[in-house]
């Protein structure tokens, strides 16, 4: 396993991204933890009739916290930072119980109804969480302290639930442990903890169903839709991707890292079939899955809507996840262009440039009226259930490894997303040490360095985007699963060009999208663009773009460097007369427009209007 | 006043849907007020305990079925017919407390709660129905047995009500008794209605309020958004409508009717603003009102959105009450062409041809995906608020009025909609019995022929509807308000020639409406025509209409008789690959297209999706 200080990263998108998680969103959200009582409720010292009783998800709230402090002290190593992580995790280790249990929902408000509303107690969730946190602290510090804890805890559930009798025979209502679980392994080398992690994938769905066994072990009124929770069938006969958008893909994670440990075809297959479905019918352009509100669930294919949608950035954050373990399972690029994609657009537009304000919907098209309905699609620094803002201080810090992947036995260095960084890569015949040079995803060209070489031949992987039409290397390689390979002895100094060339493109909807019709999408590279009102004027939809034109890519729109597009448009007049309805066609006079990156958008001033998909002529 | 009787239509259009009023709606919604509880409530012998309690709203949902059995009597008299009149008006009028109070929920379910909620009680909207019916039955019949009934409950309204010491000075949540008021005014010569009328209207939104004068009072929690009820100012200072559509049309008209039996031009003024911003600003082409679902509301300016909307069939049917009252104030056209569009239009959709099924909510788009959502846009035969259906039963009988206006004094007879239709105009200076020929909506020529002419010269006012650019008439008249007006001595056989030019048109919505950008609506003549799946195929939103072309109508579409309309189009092609976003557009092929007239869509089948707002090349 590479450490997250391997690889740093120093581009124009990410880098200054990470700074922000470490200077504004990780202590924003520390102070948001301390002021709602979330680090205090591990005090346990709640007492019924006190206000502010600990919530069932609070845990996970915390935890992620924690785990992003964790990558941002391995990223900013500081004994400051390392005695307040020391003293979180201890704080959170104090209130474990003397058999493992840990949860300060359960302990307090609900003392004595540990795992009997498994549905949706969100324990096993918030214990995925802190099991993560655990993991990323003892890789950061090397202490096993935290981990431990947590092994404990993991042991507990271990006992709690399986097929035994006595057992528990459920699973998650609130997926997210599997994962979680799959990373304790690893990190213990203790296969107990993927076989849990397994036997929780294997046994979702099952007949009889948990979910309605446990509503009338407890009598409590059936669930419905269990398809909300991924249960209402095993999860390898699932074919279409549904329900609870977050839930589903920290679910799909979890059987992509199951299936690859144990070399199981069949589960892999059921994450392929489930893949290509969300992407063939279900996903935005921008990476945001799910449409509605109603149970925040991914719903029928090809129904996207615009303007009313869901896309929590936790979705995206969670498609990212899923993505990478599509990789690491497959070895083939095309799941890094749809990662990419999430990456660069659905996942980043969650959160403010300042990292003190976060989207938990994403919207894909904010009009001007109604005034109060754009209210509603402002980032807010915090939310009751704030899953987002906290997914994002251990999201962001762990970009490095979605950009650079070493694959050791194969003495491999992938270059996934060419961003600009200087790196190691631990290789089994030796360090590579290496430094991109590049304003990816802004610019085509870029340079790779080596630094070091390992002693024998290794080879360097460099992913051909999809969106690229026409990748040049100047060194030849092999091409296999979207990868140009070149394998040789390397020499220091020894220097890679490639141009990856990004015209401006757009991009249409399949006709079954009826929201997308008649309209376009600016893309440049993994990029995708958007108008704003604030530098189009209102009334987005007055705007029509002819697609054939030069379009023009600005050296730099005011947000972190990123190049805005230009061109030429139709802007339709708002007409002197006031009739609501006319038999005449507004009129159209030739303006310029101006697009952004929508992972940027809002990011000066909150009061207007966006727009991705763009009318056509 | 005209009997309903005097004029009967026998157009395509309006013709066949108030004999199945008769045939089907009639004997359908009596029979859902039979198994809902809602007739035997009036026995009040529901005790507590007992299921199905009388709802509040249910006395209203009787009353407009009465109202309707009235005027459906007027129009086929029978012995039968007037037995069942006044069995079920007994029946009603047995309920009648000694003071005069009449209502089956506040005397059972709610006993002793009389006028404590007068925000969300219902019990004056139940009254004003009441009232309609009674007026109905009195004009139809000649009885005045349930006349006199809903006079005393007026009667103890108006001691219940008003400014004087131990008065309640307040005004009902749900506004129809103040134009209910108008008419028993009208009809009994006692101006104590019309002054109730008044005090109701002038009151309204005075300081203090008297929602929360009332919430204070009865110790319950202050009434959020008092603009949901037109009542956080006076009605003279409201400048844009909003809140409830619903309750808006009826108050609105209720003003009118007030504001021209008093004189009050100021009441006027305040009526002629709201009419003005909402044509300007929130009314659908259909004539359709309100695009929330929350608190089915008018929102504001320009926000009306086709997939999510509101619409309901009351609302389009109160606000060609308002439109009609308005005509009746200001004697100008315009508002009949306003009138004209939703009657022909938004109006008439939300009953099915059968006359059994009925729409709450109108939708201006319904899409292929989701299925489900498609689900909820198919008319019904009944609804636990069951206000439309009920609306239907009285409201269609009457539209020869809103046809065929009769200025007595003024010895004038207006034709407002020359829809084909024998009557007799009963002038001051003698009858004029006439008929009018034609295919209106369908076709542009029109003969009026006068069969029998006063003795003394009086006016024929044929109004010159605005979509018409080529009005032409075989008599030379005086053009005012948009009529032109024949004033002449008239002979037996006498024939007016009539030509209303009914072309193609399109019409586009102002640019601030984001919904409708790059689209149009086809028109012709008052018909506004959608497209359906059902002739088009499926997602509609493939269908591109060039707007420069002849398009054809065809004679008939297989619905009434209406004409469909057709031409050239481009459909683009559901690609073999299934990519979801591609930067290839879709292949577009020529085609032709269908359109109908959207009053008559969805009466082949519920399953299909429809677009009324067209993409435009």
């Amino acid at each position: 396993m590479q450490h997250l200080a391997d690889i740093r990263l120093r581009d124009p998108f990410f880098a200054p991204r990470i700074e922000t998680v470490h200077a504004a969103t990780i202590p924003a959200c520390l102070r948001q933890c301390k002021e709602t009582g979330r680090l205090d409720a591990f005090r346990l010292d709640w007492k019924p009739g006190a206000p502010n009783p600990p919530h069932r998800f609070w845990d996970s709230d915390v935890a992620k916290v924690l785990e992003g402090m964790a990558y941002d002290l391995e990223l900013h190593p500081s004994e400051e930072g390392r005695r307040r992580l020391d003293e979180l995790t201890a704080l959170v280790a104090s209130a474990q119980q003397p058999d493992g249990y840990l949860n300060t929902h359960f302990t307090t408000v609900a003392n004595g109804q540990r795992w009997t509303n498994v549905l949706v107690g969100h324990e096993l969730y918030c214990c995925g969480h802190l099991i993560e946190a655990a993991v990323a602290h003892f890789q950061a510090t090397g202490s096993t302290s935290f981990l431990n804890c947590l092994r404990r805890y993991a042991d507990h559930v271990a006992a709690v639930f399986g097929p035994a009798p006595g057992q528990i025979r459920g699973y998650p209502g609130h997926e997210e442990i599997e994962l979680a679980l799959c990373k304790l392994a690893d990190a213990t080398g203790d296969a107990k903890y993927l076989n849990l992690a397994r036997f929780f994938i294997n046994e979702r769905g099952a007949s009889p169903n948990f979910f309605e066994e446990e509503a009338r072990l407890h009598d409590r009124p059936m669930p419905q839709k269990l398809a909300g929770f991924q249960a209402e069938k095993p999860v390898r006969d699932q074919e279409e991707p549904h329900g609870h958008a977050v839930r589903a893909m920290y679910l799909y994670a979890g059987m992509a890292d199951v299936a690859m440990r144990t070399h199981d075809q069949g589960l892999l297959d059921a994450c392929r079939r489930l893949w290509d479905s969300l992407l063939a019918t279900r996903i935005y352009a921008t990476g945001g899955i799910g449409t509605s509100h109603i149970g925040e669930a991914i719903e029928e294919a090809y129904h996207l809507p615009l303007d009313v949608t869901y896309c929590e950035s936790c979705a995206s954050i969670g498609f990212v996840l899923f993505a990478d373990r599509m990789r690491q399972a497959t070895g083939d690029a095309k799941y890094v262009d749809a990662l990419e994609r999430a990456l660069y657009n659905g996942a980043l537009s969650g959160i403010s440039l300042d990292g003190t304000r976060f989207f938990y919907v994403n919207p894909q098209r904010v009009d001007e009226h109604p005034p109060e309905a754009r209210g509603k699609y402002i980032r807010k620094p915090w939310f009751s259930t704030s899953c987002c803002p906290t997914n994002f201080c251990r999201f962001l810090p762990q970009l490095a490894r979605f950009a650079f992947r070493v694959d050791a036995p194969a003495n491999t260095l992938c270059i996934d997303l060419p961003a600009a960084a200087d790196g190691t890569a631990r290789l089994d015949n030796g360090d590579l040490a290496f430094a991109v040079e590049s304003r990816y995803p802004y610019d085509s060209r870029i340079t790779i360095t080596v630094w070091k070489a390992p002693a024998r031949p290794a080879t360097i992987a460099i992913r051909k985007p999809g969106w690229c039409h026409d990748f040049r290397c100047s060194l030849p390689g092999e091409e296999q699963n979207g990868y140009h390979r070149i394998t040789r002895q390397w020499h220091t100094g020894e220097i890679i060009s490639l141009d990856l060339p990004m015209p401006v493109e757009t991009l249409h909807a399949h006709p079954m999208v009826e929201n997308c019709a008649g309209c376009f999408l600016l893309c440049r590279g993994p990029l995708v663009y958007c108008l704003e009102s604030h530098d189009n004027g209102p009334f987005l939809s007055r705007i029509l773009i002819p697609e054939e034109q030069e379009f023009q890519v600005t050296t730099d729109c005011g947000l972190l460097g990123a190049p805005a597009i230009t061109g030429r448009c139709l802007r339709e007049e708002l007409p002197r007369s006031h009739a609501l309805y006319s038999t005449e066609r507004p009129a159209r006079v030739p303006a310029t427009f101006t697009a952004i990156p929508y992972a940027l958008w809002q990011n000066r001033g909150d009061d207007g209007s966006m727009r991705l998909w763009i009318r056509s002529i």
